[in-house]
């Protein structure tokens, strides 16, 4: 019982449901290192970024309770599914970490931003919970997530033992390979969307003009970032920060307006 | 003609919808200093965030055409209006500055990731236009935004004029103020929200979740932050960058976890 209670506990969540592979192998990689509570969506939430509910209502169902795994499933966006998890679930006990993931698709660069995966790990953040989003540069609903069982479980082990500096959290995105050539920690690279409207004409008869787009990493040549490690064979992880403020900025911008 | 096309042209977007008061007092601020192109929400997407449509489609209404100022609205989020605008309309001419708001309501400290208002600033900035998010402390819908014209028309010519560095927009909060004390550059504060969840009953039985929830600034003595600068009468201006690399974190990192 006294050994039971100092298992850690995981929150876990996701953005491609609760169904998703990706998160399903997620709990089986973690299965052994502690309690799991997930929370997730009922479908797919991919590019909910950090929204929440403001107007409509959120529901909770469980789908599974047994020893050390208890799974919920939430009508929300990954930011609900943390929110109220925490709330209804960890008044007692918080979580030692949050995960979010594994997503079926990249988070680098400045994906970041449009990320469920990653929000769920800024949710954990500015809560001063220690957090990782994992992701996989595959989209596909049959992604094979193994060749990441040991990143995943060195990472969480880290973070379990060492936490995470205030305001900090990871993200993680491994490459689409059997084998990785090692991990590298990284900045998020510069990189744009380009060609990001498809329109059709609804059969009804009016346009109808669907996201899609190609992505452009801006500094190929550089070595230092979450792009080129993936695209290298490596893992990147991304320190990733809560605090928005662009530091570097202040002092030109306090020359020019403040005044 | 020449000095026609000499005119800047400002992308206006906002979270609360086009008919909002303040995206209108915004347009009605600006009117004289640039031709507008409006592209924002049919309603309220307040805590949207970056998220974009991923799977449903966006339609686009024109609703008001006339020298200088186009109005459309846009069923998607408001990303999804700066995507659509950008594709649909800017091909030729580049909007010279990209503003979200006038909100109704605060987007300091971590309201800044869950807002829209900033989003629309951020995906400016990650299209490498100079973008500006603008807020009000004032959640009504008749919040008055007249005591903000000054700083939104100083702000809006001072980037139209000098640009932003890269990777760098403007979050700009106002207090609910008659005059300001001044304008302040500052560095978001970190604050926490709690007690977010209110449940009720729905009248056919099971229980449905709300998010709402009590603001704290975690900070209140640090006189640097927004949450400070809004509090003492002082207009806040917080540079707020798309990089979202912890790279005071990084070195620990790489010891910790790159082996």
């Amino acid at each position: 019982m006294q050994q039971e209670r100092q298992r850690p506990l995981i929150l876990i969540s996701n953005d491609d449901g609760y169904k998703a592979r990706g998160i399903n192998s997620l709990i089986n990689m973690l299965r052994d290192m502690g309690d799991l509570l997930v929370c997730a969506p009922e479908g797919p939430r991919s590019g909910r970024s950090c929204a929440f509910s403001v107007l409509t209502y959120i529901t909770l169902t469980k789908r599974i309770e047994e020893k050390g795994l208890t799974v919920y499933s939430c009508n929300g966006t990954p930011v609900d599914c943390v929110k109220l998890a925490l709330d209804q679930f960890c008044k007692e006990r918080k979580p030692d970490i949050i995960i979010g993931g594994i997503n079926h698709g990249d988070n680098a660069s400045v994906n970041s931003h449009y990320s469920g995966t990653v929000a769920i790990a800024l949710e954990g953040c500015m809560k001063y919970i220690p957090s990782v989003a994992f992701s996989l540069c595959d989209y596909s609903e049959g992604a094979d997530f193994e060749p990441m069982r040991d990143v995943v479980r060195k990472v969480t082990a880290d973070v379990l033992a060492h936490r995470l500096p205030k305001g900090v959290c990871l993200n993680v995105n491994a490459p689409l390979l059997p084998t990785f050539k090692g991990v590298k920690v990284c900045r998020m690279a510069y990189g744009t969307w380009g060609n990001e409207v498809v329109t059709q004409r609804h059969p009804r008869g009016f346009d109808m003009h669907w996201l899609t787009g190609d992505y452009t990493n801006d500094e190929p040549e550089a070595q230092d970032t979450d792009n080129w490690a993936i695209n290298n064979g490596y893992v990147a992880i991304t320190p990733t920060t809560i605090d928005v403020t662009a530091h570097e900025a202040m002092a030109e911008m306090k020359l020019r307006i403040e005044n």
